[in-house]
Parts: structure tokens; C-alpha cells; sequence
């Protein structure tokens, strides 16, 4: 098995110069890095055609195929990608708050990297330059651990990245990749604690549930979306129905699009029918309780883990519930709370929605879609969080950073 | 065993109504909290005897039994300590930031409660109530669950807490108490995922290494301090003897306090006799390298462990070091990421130190005794993180929050 201390030692000691390095520095790197992934656009290529080909040989479904296959001009784009992180805000070294205390100490709270990143994806290779280009900018060493499909394209994309960091005089272990992608080393990833301050997970659910359930080193869950819209009563069914359409079918792979729709049952009957023909011209497969199913013959009957899990597909869970309180119970009991939203003219329907739904995004007459780091003004985002601790919904930089108090003294004792 | 999946429910259902208690309501039930511990003095101080009394039998040492034993004024001061939680402000509300998104959307970024807390403690059943009112004022339900010898303080404690909560209409289980105190259930409270959203143990190196390694709840690390004192070369003497013999003996037995000493080799031979002769007043024993062992007749040698522990008594480790390289080195190496502090004239190692050194707090010119809640201005604290995610060093009620984003719209799809 891969030596994962040894990779921890050389990722903490990269951290540490890491974390002093300027923003004029960590720029060039980044440009640097950016230049390389076009320069080997080559390599990778050839290395993702071979992991493409065997992931074919092996079965791999056409959307999966999709995700791993890279072109010149997904290349481009990493190093565009790569090229728009150097532009953004250096997020260390920012001071927090500061004060004079009553004995004359002087104290700020400065942000700090973390230190050492743990990333843990799977079929994207475009997520190996993604994560190490925040990672980088955010004062963070990281390390990088794909799925075994992506193992080529991973390989040939970190060798770029760590050449060119190499080459502006900077530590190449800032981005460490972990070749060996047995189930055995990634577990043992989770448990690398005193190396890695912090590990997100980047992937399906099956992966981030496998990291909560297995880490000891703390982990910010990301990614799971089970999110809900509520047409309320008083709400504008036209606007509905865009909304529904919209969250549901403009990208249903994605963690902030719709998987259940809730309508009060006193307009189940006009409101349900108008977001069915806007969902048929996308053939959206609806599964709905037994009153949906009454009100739209399409539908077919949903069974309880309907409304438990993502579908990432042209599918909708429907429940048609007696009022808020039937809808807010609902929602608390299978939300991801990730992202929700309700369609509402009531002042305090929205009020109450906005409080008491627990998630990270809460919408009022307005798309689940919208839950994006950079459509949140982030600049980029390394993942949702849908946990509460340290960072929750779109991460941007500023959630890579964690902070110290530096206190100024002249001679103070207590 | 207890049925910790229930106890995980009620407190979760607590917390939802907690989460929309107006900062008023949650005073009160603060100020009834303090008055039923007030009221019910007499069995708390019963239950505490005969806490004591069982301790006492099993041979617990003395400087435990103070940890454990309560008096008429320890209740008071438990009591009044819940009364000052009442007067800080309210963390849950606050708009952090917002704005209007190109497309019209109206974006604020709200601090919500994290849920529930979990807190797992040792002997000291103060804890139960300083903990409790600090989750209450930040809106979150609490999951109590103290050591075996403080089992009869702690449950009487937490029943006034409930009773008192009833009493002014909320739900008891804002406060829960494990009165289970078998070791497999404190292991199965740290994988009780979906019900507690934050675990934060409170109490020696062992209690926090147990709950790393075995909790899939997200954690935050508190507690252990392994703090050093850098005297460097420049470094005022007079002050350096000062700020030493304070962070060293002014109380040994709390996190805050100093453990190692590092002396920079051109000032060892002034230094080290004038810091060992003020620790001398308290009887200080020296644990020292083999140039500490030189200069110090008094000092014995040092093993590699002293380096890496926590004495939390009169004892203090020494290390005679070639300059600041070394010293940082060896903080790299054995801080626990606490507190540590040098004392210098020299500006280029001052801020060398404040930027290099990894640790929530780092003082220059003064003793790590400040690294509290109260001093940095918190008002209270519910621990102190030696972690970096979510918070670093002394949490106060702004620790205990998360966010979430609410956004208003009519209608805006993406």
C-alpha cells in the first residue's frame, strides 16, 4: 500500500512554506499551472483517451463516459478555470476584527489557510486541477485521491500541475495526487489525522456517506441534494410551473436541482395539471401520492424512498400535503438541506418557509438552481456544504481559510 | 442500553422550535433556569455529596475531588453564570451579509442555530449547566452527557434545568442528559448522525482522542494545550522571568498554561537562571536538554515525551535552541496548536513568529494566559478549539451558530 504518511509529511511541509507565500506568488504558480495544463494538453489527452477507452471496455454508462471524457477544449477550459482563481480575492491574511483589550494587549484575527486539503472525487479529471488551483490560492497544500477510472487523466494532469510548480521555485508536494486507488488507501486517507486538516468529499452520496461514516479527520459534507419545492395556496401557478420546470429539467444531474414538488391541496387540482404540461414537454416521469395520482392519470404511484433519495434525472416525486405544516414536516424529515424553495403570494408563508426550513438555500418564488458559488458572487465554489459547521451551502474561498488571534504584547501576565 | 435514537429525536424536535424561540423567550427560560438552580440548592448539593463520597471510596485524587465537589456558593456561581449568559447578545439572526443578485434575487446570509449540540464532559458538573445555557442562547437543543462520578450532580442538576423549562413553556428536552454513563453508549452518541449536528468534548487528552477516532458526527476539537514560550535571543529577561513564571504557575492544571520553554542558545546562560530562579518560588521542577542540565544544576534530563505532553502541574519542560529556526521547528513539532508566545525586541522575530507559528493564539509579550473566552471578549466560552474548522480558539456564542441563505424573488428561473 501507497505510503500515506510519507505523502502527509511532504503535503504538511509544502503547507507550511505555502501558507506564507504572497499573492504575487501563489499567482505566478497559478499561471504557471495554467500554462502547463495547455502545454501537456497533449499528455492528457492521450492518458484520458486510454482511461475512456477502458472505462468503455468496462460498461461505463454514457453519462458516466461523459464526465470522464476530456477534450482540447475541456482542457481549455481547466486552464481557464485555473487562470479565473489567480484573478479572485487572496482570502489569507484578511483581518478579521481586532481590539485593544483593557491591559493594553493588542489583538487581531487574521485569516490562515488550513493546511493540508483532502480532496476525495471520482470520475472527473477536471476536478484534479479545479480543487489544486482553490487549494493553492487559499494558502492550502492538498491531496488529491480520484476514482480509479480517472487514474491516467488524474495522473497526467497533477504531473503538469507539479512541473510548473517545480519550475517558479515553489514546493511540488503543494499538490500531491494519490495513485493508488484501492478502496483500502482512500479509507485510510480518512484517518490521516496530524496531515490533513480538513477532507471534502466531491462525488455521489454512497461516497460522502462512506467519508462520514470512516473519517476521523474533520470533513465537510458536500454535494447531496434532495431539494423540495412547495407551491403554497396563494401561489402564482404559472410562476409555478417555470420554477418547477426550470429546478427540475434545465440539469438534472445537478445537486441543486428539484426532486420533490409539494402542492397544497387546495389547488392540487389547477396547480398540478399546468406543471405536468410544462414537465411532459421534457417527458418527466412523475411519481406522485395517491391524491397526484388521482388529479394526473400520467403519474405513477411513488413509494417511500421516492421522496428519500436524489433521482439526478427527468423523474419527480409529487406529494400533494394539507398545508404549510404538512409541507415544512415533510421537508424536515427528508431534506438534504441542500436547497428548497416555495411559490407563495402570502407574506407570511414566506416568512415562515424562509425561518423554519433548515437548509442551507431557502427560496421564495424563485429556482432551486440558483445555488452556485458563483451565482452567490463567490468566484468559484470547491463544493456545497450541507452540513452546518465551518462553512454551509456554496464554498468559495473564504471557506478554505480558518483564522488565529495574533496578540501584541509588553510584558502581560494574568 | 439507552435509547439514544429517541433521546436524538426529542431533542431534534426541540430544536426546531428552539431555532424560532425569540431571543426574549429563550431569557426567560434562562432566568428560570437560574432560579431553579437556586431553589433546588439543597438536592444538588445531596446528589454532589454523595458523588463525592463514592469518588471519595473509589480513591479519586484530591485535585478531582475539588473538580467534582460543589458548595452552596459553587451553585450560586453556577446559577449566576447562567444569569450572564442571558445578558449576551443574542448570536442567532443576525444578517452577516446580502445583496441583490444581477437577475433581481435578493440575497441575505442569515446566522441560524447549528441543532444540536452534543457535549461529552468529565468530573466537573458545572459543566451541565454553563453548557447548557450557552447551546439555549444560540438556539440549540443540547445532548449532555458528563462523567460516571459526577452522575447523581449532573442529573440533579439538569432536572431543575428541564423543570424549569417546562415551567415557562418550552420543551425540557432543550436539554437532554445521558444518564447512561456505560462507555459503549458515550461511542454510540458519537455516531448518532442526522441527530446531532455538532459533538464537542470537553475534558483531557484522552476523552478528545477517543471522541477523534470513534465520532462520525462532525466534532470540534478542544482543549489540549501544549503551549510553548519562545525566549528569543533578544528577548528582555526581567520579562521573559515574568511572563513564564505566570503562564507556568499562575494555574497549571488549565489548558492555557505553559509547558515548554525554549531558550535561544546566546542568552541561555543569563536567561535560563533568572527565569529558573523566579519558578523556584513555587517549587517548579525543570525538565531540561543537555545544555539546560549545564547551565541549571536543579534541572533533570528531559525525555523526548516531556516534550510532547501536557504536564498540567508545576513541572516544566526545557530546551536550549540555536535561534528561531529550531524554535519554530520544535512548536511544529509538539504544539498542540493552543497558545504559544515569544519574547523579543526584535521586530523582524516578532512577526516571523505571529505569521509562522500555527497555533490559535500567538502572543508576543505576553503569557498564553489570556487565550480565554472572557479576556478575547466572548462573554462565555463552550470550549476552546485547537482545531481549524468552523472556530479557532476560545468558542463563544458565535461559534455555536451556522448560516443559511435566504434569497427573495418573483419568480426568476436560471
Amino acid at each position: 500500500m501507497t505510503d500515506l504518511q510519507a505523502i502527509g509529511a511532504a503535503a504538511k511541509r509544502a503547507a507550511w512554506a505555502l501558507a506564507n507565500a504572497s499573492t504575487a506568488q501563489k499567482n505566478r504558480a497559478l499561471e504557471a499551472i495554467a500554462a502547463a495544463l495547455e502545454e501537456h494538453a497533449q499528455e492528457i489527452l492521450a492518458a484520458n483517451a486510454a482511461d475512456v477507452e477502458a472505462a468503455r471496455a468496462g460498461g461505463m454508462s454514457a453519462a458516466m463516459l461523459d464526465r470522464l471524457a476530456l477534450t482540447p477544449s475541456r482542457v481549455c477550459a481547466m486552464a481557464e478555470g485555473v487562470r479565473d482563481v489567480a484573478k479572485l480575492p487572496d482570502p489569507v491574511g484578511r483581518v478579521l476584527s481586532g481590539a485593544t483589550l483593557a491591559n493594553g494587549l493588542e489583538m487581531e484575527k487574521i485569516t490562515v489557510p488550513l493546511g493540508v486539503i483532502g480532496i476525495i472525487f471520482e470520475a472527473r479529471p477536471n476536478v484534479t486541477s479545479d480543487a489544486a488551483a482553490l487549494c493553492l490560492k487559499s494558502g492550502n497544500a492538498c491531496i488529491l485521491r480520484g476514482g480509479k477510472e480517472a487514474i491516467r487523466s488524474n495522473t497526467a494532469v497533477a504531473s503538469a500541475m507539479r512541473a510548473a510548480l517545480k519550475a517558479v521555485g515553489m514546493d511540488e508536494n503543494c499538490v500531491c495526487l494519490i495513485e493508488d486507488t484501492a478502496r483500502e488507501t482512500a479509507t485510510a486517507m480518512m484517518r490521516l489525522n496530524g496531515y490533513i486538516d480538513c477532507l471534502i468529499p466531491r462525488g455521489g452520496a454512497g461516497l460522502i456517506r462512506s467519508v462520514v461514516e470512516n473519517a476521523s479527520v474533520p470533513v465537510i459534507e458536500t454535494g447531496v441534494g434532495n431539494c423540495h419545492a412547495y407551491v403554497e395556496k396563494s401561489g402564482d401557478i404559472a410562476m409555478a410551473a417555470e420554477i418547477v420546470f426550470n429546478a427540475k429539467t434545465s440539469r438534472p444531474s445537478v445537486c441543486n436541482a428539484l426532486e420533490t414538488l409539494l402542492v397544497d391541496e387546495e389547488i392540487a387540482l389547477q396547480a398540478l395539471p399546468a406543471i405536468a404540461a410544462r414537465l411532459k414537454e421534457k417527458n418527466v416521469e412523475l411519481r406522485g401520492c395517491a391524491r397526484t395520482c388521482e388529479i394526473l392519470p400520467e403519474a405513477v404511484p411513488a413509494c417511500e424512498n421516492d421522496y428519500a433519495i436524489e433521482f439526478l434525472d427527468y423523474i419527480l416525486a409529487v406529494k400533494v400535503v394539507s398545508g404549510i405544516d404538512e409541507a415544512l414536516a415533510h421537508i424536515r424529515r427528508y431534506s438534504s438541506h441542500h436547497s428548497e424553495c416555495i411559490i407563495t403570494r402570502d407574506l407570511a408563508a414566506a416568512r415562515r418557509f424562509a425561518r423554519e426550513v433548515d437548509s442551507a438555500a431557502v427560496y421564495v418564488n424563485a429556482s432551486t438552481r440558483f445555488t452556485d458559488g458563483g451565482v452567490f458572487g463567490l468566484g468559484a465554489e470547491i463544493g456545497i456544504s450541507t452540513q452546518k459547521l465551518h462553512a454551509r451551502g456554496p464554498m468559495g474561498l473564504e471557506a478554505m481559510v480558518s483564522y488565529k488571534y495574533v496578540l501584541y504584547g509588553d510584558g502581560q501576565v494574568r
